[in-house]
């Protein structure tokens, strides 16, 4: 009868170190959400079909995992699939709640969503996505605070980041002054080669993916944008002087800095125009988060859409949002060796146990710490010594206290600190951990 | 092409302030598992279907979810499902990670579970289960210990509880002693029903399930049973001391008490006969906790299991373990009308906004609020201040902030309190929330 255990392929268990790393991320990232007047919502893990089917283009669709009742017959269509990320449902719910809802609404989710990706390293099938938007306003207000939220939650972390900002207004008029407007998309996904490969296989790209010689040309001086942020945007002012759309995605860069510059907030923030993720929903701003010390790819993204509830029949909302990658972010609090010690063991104080009257005793002594609000574990049984020794080493426990029976008859426990190996005899309440 | 959006039946969306209340629920439960050394483990929302089949019984076994890759024909048998509970995910982890484990292995887990059951009030397909066990040892300790989180718990949501404790093997006693081995669970099933349908009808029952006139009348003095505890451990000690595992029981109950009263547990424990709950499973200790001021089932049930891993190949493994309700306590705190008053708002104080300059002044003031720790928002248009304060209003925030172009001269704000009305024009430095 006994089988070999084993999980799907691509999903994990996570141990109770890694929940402790991974609520060490998850509650900085909360806190600082919440600062900022953010509160969390859930939505259910399971969505219907409808909801889902063509919100995530063709190849989305098929890696939607679909649920079956068992009351279903096997060539049903299932009615119901897995959540696949927290934008979708975030659209369905503020449709769905809309009358309830105080517009701009603040929220954040953090929930695992279910690709039926191919498996493979760093590339999971149920992985927990950390999403916090606000919609309902068209003020760049939100836009700053998302970048104070990136700014505080690494520097809590301890994670040094560059954040680059682009808008995707920008890139029309890019397309449109060059004389490609219907080309943006192929333009962007050349020119975000630029460190890779170089301007003139970019140019060679560019030339393959139909853009005239004339609009090549056009493109060069964009190319060769130099200087700090706003010597940039006053270049691509004159770049973009021909286009309404690229100049409004100027004057929304503009504003942006110029809120940025109120508050003093202490992130390197790069104007990058090959950045180019989310174009098919993102309409203003877009961001990206990378890491200065680790090679990763971006750990926190995002950017403003203008239609996000439409497909719900809810038209001209807009929102803005910025999603933190959790299994990144533990990636690289891992390589730089960032995370707190303390979350090494989730107990600070062993009571070691000898017999019955000791371990009454010991219960005694870790109620009392318990009161003090410190975390205290009673080994259960009189086993040897070495083996309860074990048990707190594995667990990095610091402390252990021993009730022999000297210790017993004094009312006292011997403190022993795990790392130094001192030892000391106290009473209950004279124990400092 | 605009749905009416919608989400699965038995199924919940969680708004902002159902999840600061569920959270308040989590965080409390969850600090208290930390003080007695108990750490989170999390596992996949999905398992092979190999693990998950023949756990529940042929009823569970129907009311699994099945998860189809698209990849998947129609009419494969798919060999995933979603998880039903956390119990048999922990047994299929602790044999997966034995290796790695340290024993006793004390964890809990708080993860939703699905069931395909038909959707009908109280009862959802997607619930939240909020698992603690201690596996790897046979020490009562390990029960009185859960009775003490028990009581802090409530405690600390302030509920009052009563804890009903039973042991099976005193059910298996019974059973023998009146000469009904075999017929433990018909016996347990008829006396459950004893404070409903009264001593006759149960009687009555009990000769229809098929117990002989002979062993009806020996269950007499057992239904009788009454007293303290001890009183009725001591009666229950003459009645079963032909039976082997009768007395084993009361000797397991006995030690329990015994412990129990070295830590001055302030909790209502009442030993009941009649608690039968997972006869399947349970081997030693059976819990179940009642709200005292609410007609509500039980909000809290557990027991000890000696078993709980055989099924995937690591037998003699004993563990003991409880489940806190997370929905039925929500609903006890609702009807008690419990909620500390501050989950009603997310937002501490809301600054308004006016205009561009009043804005910065106003992200300043918020960016120095939020470096103290405090929650803060700053409304993103400037539109009217009616508008504003209905906001502030409906989300409940305690404070407004109000920038006009006096306070932008002084460089202070008119902190209007929305509960009394009053108002003071102060520093920021001054804000005392």
């Amino acid at each position: 009868m006994a089988q070999k255990p084993a999980i799907p392929k691509g999903t994990r268990d996570f141990s109770q170190l890694e929940m402790a790393r991974r609520n060490y991320i998850f509650n900085t990232i909360r806190e600082v959400f919440g600062k900022y007047g953010f509160a969390q919502i859930e939505t259910p893990a399971m969505e219907l079909m409808s909801t889902l089917m063509g919100k995530y283009g063709e190849e989305g669709d098929k890696l939607l995992f679909r649920i079956q009742n068992s009351g279903e017959k096997a060539n049903e269509a299932p009615e119901k699939g897995l959540r696949y990320d927290l934008t979708v449902p975030f659209a369905r719910y503020v449709v769905q709640h809309r009358d309830t809802i105080q517009f701009p609404f603040k929220r954040y989710q953090i929930q695992p969503v279910w690709r039926a990706d191919r498996p493979q390293k760093g590339r999971y099938r149920e992985f927990y996505q950390c999403d916090v938007d606000v919609v309902g306003t068209n003020s760049l207000l939100a836009e700053v605070e998302l970048i104070q939220i990136v700014e505080e939650v690494y520097r809590r972390l301890g994670i040094r980041v560059s954040l680059h900002l682009n808008n995707r207004k920008i890139l029309a008029g890019i397309a449109e002054v060059i004389g490609a407007p219907d080309m943006m998309i192929d333009i962007t996904v050349a020119i975000d080669k630029l460190d890779k490969i170089g301007v003139e296989a970019v140019n060679a790209e560019l030339v393959e993916r139909g853009l005239s010689n004339e609009a090549v040309a056009a493109l060069q001086p964009i190319l060769n944008l130099s200087g700090s942020n706003n010597e940039k945007l006053s270049q691509l002012r004159t770049i973009l002087a021909g286009s309404e759309v690229g100049l409004k995605g100027v004057d929304e860069l503009e504003e942006v800095f110029n809120l940025l510059s109120a508050v003093d907030c202490p992130l390197t923030i790069e104007l990058d125009l090959c950045l180019a993720r989310g174009l098919n929903y993102y309409t203003g701003a877009i961001f990206e988060v990378k890491a200065l010390d680790v090679q990763m790819g971006s750990i926190t993204g995002g950017g403003r859409y203008d239609n996000l509830t439409g497909i719900f029949g809810m038209p001209d909302v807009s929102g803005v949002g910025i999603s933190f990658g959790a299994d990144r972010i533990y990636d690289v609090l891992t390589e730089l060796n960032l995370y707190p010690e303390e979350l090494q063991s989730a107990t600070q104080l062993l009571f070691a146990c000898f017999g019955e009257e000791e371990l009454k005793f010991a219960m005694q002594a870790a109620t009392a710490l318990r009161a003090r609000e410190l975390r205290v574990e009673v080994y259960p049984e009189a086993v040897k010594m070495k083996r309860q020794m074990a048990y707190a080493d594995a667990k990095h426990i610091p402390y252990v206290a021993i009730i022999g029976s000297n210790e017993l008859q004094e009312k006292k426990v011997m403190l022993k600190n795990m790392l130094s190996g001192e030892q000391s005899l106290v009473s209950v309440d004279e124990i400092q951990l």
